[in-house]
């Protein structure tokens, strides 16, 4: 099952267990992108003893002494070379990828904090926002990561139920959106519909082959796969880059209003429902 | 501006730099509460160096040794007394307070890594989530937190546009949804509206007194105002627990269906628009 084309594609995790659901996925993504013929690249970011809080320690040279901005450090940091020799690295692997896949388990609806420090880090100001120091002109659909692809595969301990489009958590893609739409389509990647496995609080080993071969194929067809269809900023739905033209999805507000297929309104929320690649 | 009752208030902080808008608006607080005769705990999370990464030195007595589920450890920690100190202390200050407000800085649509790992890790199996060994029995409105308020205050750096019903970032409160929802009131907090401070970026001394204001009076009426109308799980509208009854919000679907005020439908978006208490 060799592709055309060599990729390279980074994976990105954060569970501890070596026999846990998410680290089972990791290895599945590695065995079937090498037998595609790809390059992959890993950060085990528990191995790694991932330094998650952003703080002074990540800007060694100051701009300013008196006053820590973040965003004026990142800044500095990022345009002058003197960012933390880690973060430099995982830069450096993200610009090398043509995809980056992130696993994990769902905690409080969302990343493990040691994932969510990766991104809090990593995506420095210049390169995943105030590209080219053009403060917000290029985002959403454009920027330092333009042209890439990112899928998540997260392990849920409750039932799909609840994530369904009116179940009581809210639905999965919903939770996600700050994620998938606002941390990574906002630099510019091209987001696919997130791959869920539900229940894994009391998952057998009876489930994982079915678990195994949805994941095997959603991993197969990573270069394939229609990514979410968010608007991109500066494709005409935003005129003032800031709020939806009127003509543009005209009764919807909320998050659904900024994903453009018509044809499947509810995307954001069909992820949820018994597609192929969400298991129930 | 005494209340009539002496309320204790747990304040959790995550903002390293002394002069942010952050750590402004939690002196004002702290200001406020005590003038009212409140008592006033603190989580300065940089300062106490909090550990973000939850992991196996959570757990310093396993009840399994040859595999780490963090939902086993964490319910046989925190029904054993084996958690760490420093969970221990935090949940006796949750425990103590009628009310938690939480401030912080919003990086990427979420909360800093460092105030995820106080969640990740103080909100521990038994507490927060499958409260008294009944599963999912008690939550969304009853559970270890019930009876107690809970307020967010975010600094924003982009403009309040952005996070408009129609902005493309989608709305402020859908973003914070997994927090004030999934976090909060899942453990049976009564979650009022997000208080904002939006383009801190380019804040100026000019703005500050009228965000100051504004905040002072959300403080002032931290237990007077009307927590988001979340529906309870066991309220009657989720009759199996996982789904909305089909009589309930009928139309809807997405975070907005968990909402009850059917006076306010968008009131999850509406705390993004120009509400008195919602700085432009």
């Amino acid at each position: 099952m060799h592709s055309t084309s060599r990729k390279k594609v980074l994976i990105v995790h954060a569970h501890p267990e070596r026999t846990s659901v998410t680290r089972h996925l990791v290895e599945i993504s590695i065995e079937v992108l090498k037998a595609q013929g790809h390059e992959v690249m890993q950060s085990d970011l528990y191995t790694m003893g991932w330094k998650a809080v952003f703080d002074g320690q990540d800007f060694p040279k100051r701009a300013n002494q008196d006053r820590l901005s973040f965003i004026e450090e990142s800044g500095y940091a990022f345009s002058n070379g003197c960012q933390t020799p880690d973060v430099e690295e995982e830069q450096r692997k993200i610009l090398a990828a043509d995809a980056v896949i992130l696993l994990f388990p769902l905690w409080w609806f969302s990343m493990p904090a040691i994932m969510k420090g990766w991104v809090d880090r990593v995506w420095a100001f210049g390169l995943a926002y105030g590209y080219q120091g053009a403060g917000n002109a290029y985002r959403y659909g454009e920027g330092g990561f333009t042209g890439k692809r990112a899928l998540l595969a997260v392990s849920v301990g409750g039932p799909a139920d609840d994530y369904s489009p009116r179940g009581i958590n809210g639905p999965l893609e919903q939770l996600l959106f700050p994620i998938t739409h606002g941390t990574l389509f906002f630099p510019g990647m091209q987001v696919l519909p997130t791959f869920a496995v539900y229940g894994t609080v009391r998952i057998d080993e009876n489930r994982m082959p079915e678990v195994a071969a949805a994941w095997r194929g959603r991993v197969e067809r990573l270069f394939a796969d229609a990514p979410i269809a968010f608007r991109p900023q500066n494709g005409g739905d935003y005129p003032d880059r800031h709020v939806l033209a009127d003509h543009v999805a005209p009764t919807q507000t909320g998050l659904r209003a900024h994903i453009a297929d018509a044809s499947r309104p509810a995307a954001a929320e069909e992820c949820s429902a018994p597609l192929p690649t969400a298991i129930q």
